[in-house]
């Protein structure tokens, strides 16, 4: 299987993009990736033909508040998987950086420790435009990496806000990562992320009261009647020197067989697909939308008599939403 | 004019909702606020009521990285304006809480310092549902403070990112706090907030190197080409004691007297009022693809056939795009 360069011939042979990847070229990968990220038109062409070949991958979501260790803690995953002989996808959000420069050179700083390492695909996203496109977009980037049979795909969310707990929402298993000595913060303003959570790791464990977190993480998670199906486990990890990773992946694995047996991850993924029809569908209307009335000049006219007085933004709207769907009208 | 408590009574007879508002009842605000929030539908019809009271408030964005003192900057300008007898405004958004009890602390504790003041309206905004709602939701809040009279209107960010750059947008004036010593960390990573300030003030200016961050902060603007049309001017303050703020008003006046004299506030809030109009348009369409997709079950029957693979995803959203458009074919 011969190695393209991405150079001006590459470029301009972009048709073959999708057969370059299915042959399992990273570079293509991370082309279609930044197509993506930039909502490019020509991304979706590409996306549709990819669609058979994912389903396959295992989705493994990380998050927790920053300086937690996440992005140790799927390292020392990812080494432990390789062994194992497993390809691994790697993809780390950060919502909170509106521009690209800081997370490419992070991937620049973790690729080196798996640069000679064709197993391992490492990519960042960063928000190019609106935030409403980074959840979709990390979607798809996960689309390409499964059509490439990298499995499992670990999803790895910087932040710890609204947008990482829709990121990921959208995996299969959710891995919550907090450290000694964080339990009232996240008692009190997290809550968001202790209900997505189905494993929780209490890292950097030989640092603080790691015994105190985890008793901590347990009881609220009880009150929260969260006891009754999957009980989430608590592992404490040494992420550093690799202490207790084995058994995050343990727990990691023994969720998915729970949610195998209870058909509950065909449920989860059925919902996801759901999601992800509607978003590509509501993609699609917004061009209408745009098309019918941007270009036509329609939304001028119509923002100008609001602000004479003539008429409310809401009367506005409705004259163009009955022009959208009952032109003859 | 009486005033009423939140009681059963008033809760029932929510159809003079608007009527309450407009006699000045923070009650009222808040309740409507907090439908907006929950993207109530009943809020379309009480904002469509509001609406002809609208576009008389200055409004003015603050942001910038966490813990350089906004919110203190926000309470030492309303102190200002308040002895000039204006009513003041304020919108406290906090895109990285995805649960509105920080928020609603931080406003009690806010409010002791005007709880007596009917002059002064505090509101906290947090994302209830997904964050694609928060920078309308506090369009919505402004709009529904300036039926009301208060102007100027402070929107006030506490973080850092996309959603916040994308909130301060729709205010008439961008000022940017900084505090001594953040030069490189703006620099490095923080780029689109430099973009999009008008107004830059180093807080805290009696800690650390002031002179230098505004001598940097000037570098970046001459760098960026933006001494073209307005220069944004760097304001020193110690929003603590006060000093400085008059300056950063004064500015903000300079700024919206150049704006009124180029047309450019005309402009500006064109550009808004389209934005306005398109995403109210979006949210009923989203209405009707959700009944005619999900509530008929259609969504249902092609995800499975995806899941089947009998169908792409984007195939999916096709079939159901048609039957949205063309229902006769």
């Amino acid at each position: 299987m011969e190695q393209h360069r991405i150079d001006q011939t590459t470029r301009s042979t972009s048709a073959d993009l999708v057969e370059e990847l299915l042959k399992g070229s990273q570079q293509a990968a991370a082309r279609l990736i930044s197509l993506v990220e930039d909502r490019d038109p020509r991304s979706l062409g590409y996306l549709q033909r990819l669609s058979p070949y994912t389903g396959r991958a295992y989705v493994i979501g990380v998050t927790g508040p920053p300086g937690t260790g996440k992005s140790t803690l799927v390292d020392a995953m990812t080494r432990i998987l390789r062994r194992e002989g497993k390809r691994v996808g790697i993809i780390a959000v950060d919502p909170t950086s509106p521009f690209s420069g800081g997370a490419i050179l992070a991937d620049r700083i973790r690729m080196q420790d798996h640069s000679t390492d064709e197993g391992v695909f490492i990519r960042s996203m960063a928000t190019r435009g609106s935030l409403g496109g980074l959840a979709p977009a990390t979607g798809d980037a996960v689309a390409i990496l499964d059509a490439m049979g990298y499995d499992p795909i670990f999803v790895e969310t910087v932040g710890a806000g609204q947008v990482e707990v829709d990121i990921v929402r959208t995996s299969d298993s959710v891995i919550v990562v907090t450290v000694p000595g964080l339990g009232d913060y996240i008692q009190t303003l997290k809550a968001g992320i202790m209900e997505i959570g189905e494993i929780f790791v209490v890292n950097k464990a030989d640092h603080g009261d790691a015994e105190r977190t985890t008793a901590e993480i347990k009881a609220m998670l009880e009150l929260a009647g969260r006891q009754e199906g999957w009980n989430p486990p608590v592992v404490k990890t040494v992420a550093l020197n690799g202490s207790g990773v084995e058994e995050v992946l343990s727990a990691v694995w023994a969720h998915r067989a729970y949610q195998e047996t209870n058909g509950l991850l065909v449920e989860r993924r059925r919902r996801r697909r759901k999601e992800e029809i509607l978003r590509i569908l509501e993609e699609k209307v917004r061009e209408r939308i745009h098309r019918s009335t941007v270009s036509t000049g329609q939304l001028d006219e119509l923002a100008e008599r609001t602000l004479q007085g003539e008429l409310d933004p809401y009367s506005a709207a409705d004259l163009l939403y009955k022009a959208l769907f009952l032109p003859g009208s």
